[in-house]
């Protein structure tokens, strides 16, 4: 039986596998997709240490697939369905079948919220969008709306200005959530504008989006704006939803983990973008996941060693 | 009055000031050398995630450096040597003089700890040392000694294979701590030996370093090993003297926070090498640093703000 499963392959599932592979553990580490995770739906990064200037997210998600790949981990694509908890053991039921270990890491990460308003599902890939960087091309020349106020919907709208003739901020609240130095850029450009304290009720088309219905906060005023495109930022939803309520998580589904990121059934860790904290950046969620792979070194050595073992300090 | 002060300029006082420079948080970095820190002590670093096969710490140090700059927090160069708290605001004693701010964040990281015996304080820089990279090059062809057996000791011990013509690894324990990546490169090394069971009790030597007293733990065993250079890497210390106690801490100096990286005391947080916790790395390091730098613009926003504004959530 393996040592340990690491689910997902983001910044944070390959930082584990990078540190448990060092840790010479014999690591699978199971991913639904390419690697990469939900830092690639942003097109660059400014803020992670180490790149002054940026860096593009594909190329840096490369650099860590490398990296961890070095240390001789093994990579299966595959989609957890379940997992199960017998005979001291992890088993993950997935599509390409089920997979046991010692340990388990739970870097599955999350994904873009929905609005849940009138027009949002069926518009789906017809206009509405969740990912800047897949899609902005498709609006060059055209007016979108961007829905939010923190420094992914800046960001993305930032970005968006690139192809769309107009891009309008939506943001429920009075100020903006960002980081100043993206406020400042968003103010920069030509073409983006922003409608505080507004709320998006209903996005309307046929087969492609024509408009949102707005409704003001403060003077309860509706108004019809009309895009070609939505793009909506408005928060995560961790991708928790197979782990059935087997792990203590908050209401949310993010799961509380301790210090040392583990979780609270022994020999299972999470970290990233799927465990309940104050901040979600790839800088913490890389932090997060070496402290999860150096726990579950220390928990797979734990219970084997001889008696002359003592642990340091 | 300063919005913020960073005190120390290693991975994790840089990213704390590249988060709070985007924040636009009016922001002093004081470090008390050149930037970089303690991990300057080391050559290169292979597990910082986005550098496949290593990247020398000097230049990633230096991209840190510069992506802070970028964000135009103000550095400058001073040595902390009490800090005082008055009108809910921190004042920082330098040499430079007294600077003052709403919030603190320490980064001010840790030193090498000594082993404290005979004749190690009287040879220190004369074949005694706790720097690899600084020291290495003086032993060219000569016999050295390592002491400790974690992954510091080991990335050092083969660092120093290039130059010394024999290199001995003095360990107390029966087995490393060191990762097994490490442990397996080591062993690949030819000319490089471990000593397991052994401690060292005295160096030996009148103007230069000419052997050590070993002692075996089992079997009590007293033995001299001839060489010319002894590089102890035995743990960390932390640089919280300058506190004088006005924090709490535990029992080995090391600042006890929260998840947030929140201090005993409000306004101030720390991250990095001085906070207590169970990974010392620097990808860890930036994502506390990551955290101090949020919490500490939550918190100063938080008294300011007009009664309109709500947190997010």
């Amino acid at each position: 039986m393996r040592d340990l499963i690491i689910l997902g392959a983001g910044p944070a599932g390959l930082t584990a596998a990078i540190y448990a592979g060092r840790y010479r553990m014999d690591t699978l580490v199971l991913e639904k997709a390419a690697p990469g995770g939900q830092i690639l739906l942003s097109a660059s990064i400014e803020n992670y240490p180490g790149y002054p200037g940026g860096i593009g997210t594909a190329e840096l998600m490369e650099k860590f697939r490398l990296q961890a790949a070095d240390t001789g981990v093994v990579f299966q694509t595959a989609e957890a369905g379940g997992v199960s908890f017998e005979d001291g053991a992890v088993h993950i039921e997935t599509t390409e079948g089920r997979f046991s270990a010692r340990s388990l890491i739970i870097a599955c990460g999350a994904a873009p919220k929905r609005l849940g308003v009138k027009g949002e599902k069926e518009l789906t890939g017809r206009g509405v969008s969740y990912c800047a960087t897949c899609d902005a091309p498709f609006f060059r020349g055209k007016d979108v709306v961007v829905v939010g106020g923190g420094d992914k919907a800046l960001e993305e709208a930032i970005f968006l200005c690139e192809y769309a003739s107009s891009v309008t901020v939506v943001h429920r609240r009075s100020e903006l959530r960002a980081a100043e130095i993206l406020q400042e850029k968003a103010r920069a450009r030509a073409g983006l504008k922003f409608r505080y304290n507004a709320v998006l009720e209903e996005i309307e088309g046929k087969n492609l989006v024509e408009a949102v219905s707005l409704k003001d906060t403060s003077s309860g005023e509706k108004s019809s704006l009309s895009c070609r495109g939505v793009f909506i930022f408005v928060g995560i939803q961790p991708n928790t939803s197979f782990l059935r309520n087997q792990l203590q998580t908050d209401e949310s589904g993010f799961i509380i983990t301790g210090r040392g990121m583990e979780t609270s059934r022994e020999g299972v860790f999470a970290c990233g973008d799927c465990v309940s904290k104050s901040l979600y950046q790839v800088v913490n969620a890389c932090g997060e996941a070496a402290v999860a792979a150096d726990s579950a070194h220390k928990y797979l050595i734990k219970p084997q060693k001889s008696p002359a073992f003592k642990p340091e300090g």
